[in-house]
């Protein structure tokens, strides 16, 4: 069975990938806008553990609304459930038996709930699996110490493929360089590097 | 990494074994009051599929507890959940640094929520981990299908050592025969013969 894994490089999405190697024959795929280069790094990371690896545009309409409302909210949650239930669509709507992406037990976004996997299986015909929606934090990060070779840093410094790398300078662009740090306030993230 | 997981012969938590081999050295524990010798069929569904299998003994007071509690509600579901919570709770004492069960998105019965869950991994110092969680029960069909070799058949007439399988002669012993089939309807159970 073919299944496609929304994937950014980062840890979670990497992680997920492993977990069902064994099951499917997976594709790593990095939704985005068509506004910056970012998804190589995501290209890369697939490469380093060894999974195809495919892009997924997305409708740019999506990305401009996005950062309109996390401006208006003045964090970045519901923008960021906005594009993931978009690429979700846009994945379920490709070739794949299955789809699946990173979120994890305590990730409060993007998040799906019982009911949207449901009505995305039945509306597109296809599994939609969240293979660490039953690992907690913990767990993860043990796993990923085993698993990965990982780089820890600043979101700003730390190349990825994730919604907010490529918002980020739609946000700056569009609404200036304080705005960018009025929605995102500073964060750690990982990118891996390959395996350990 | 030494991962206790909840065991019954079936085929969720066979797949559960499955999914998480890769990642944590695992043995499967069958709970059980010592009412009957079912777990024998979970051992020996153990056995071909290649797991080390333990036993986990659970206090009798929650076997009649349970059982008193389907007879009053009229069908079985928050006697089931009690047994499983309290299979819980045992196995997240006994010597693992995680413990897991094979509950599905889609399970009503027995279910796990997010804040059991934290709550479990904070008083045990121990990591939960439902490998299913984020599976619904097309996708776990899908790769039973693929990976092992299971026999269907009515739930009375299934070998298997769910908590069902032990409560059935307790509830008739307790309350008769016509209290079985009150509170359990008949619905079909899978047992897992080996892998495919």
């Amino acid at each position: 069975m073919e299944l496609g894994l929304l994937y950014s490089g980062g840890k979670d999405s990497t992680l997920a990938a492993l977990l069902l190697e064994d099951f499917y024959e997976v594709t790593l795929v990095t939704a985005h806008f068509g506004l910056t280069d970012d998804w190589e790094y995501a290209q890369r990371a697939a490469e380093a553990v060894g999974f195809a690896h495919e892009r997924l545009e997305l409708e740019e309409v999506v990305a401009h609304d996005a950062v309109e409302r996390m401006v208006a909210d003045g964090f970045p949650r519901n923008g960021i459930q906005a594009v993931h239930e978009h690429a979700l669509e846009e994945l379920a709507s490709a070739r794949f038996d299955a789809i699946a992406d990173g979120t994890r037990r305590d990730d409060r976004v993007p998040s799906v709930s019982r009911a949207q996997a449901q009505s995305l299986e039945d509306r597109h015909d296809v599994d939609y699996i969240s293979p660490l929606a039953g690992f907690g934090r913990g767990a993860v990060d043990r796993l990923v110490e085993d698993a990965l070779d990982v780089t820890v840093g600043p979101s700003e410094d730390i190349p990825r493929a994730d919604y907010e790398a490529e918002l980020r300078p739609l946000l700056r662009e569009e609404y200036g360089e304080d705005a960018v740090g009025d929605v995102f306030p500073a964060h750690d993230q990982t990118y891996v590097e390959g395996p350990r």
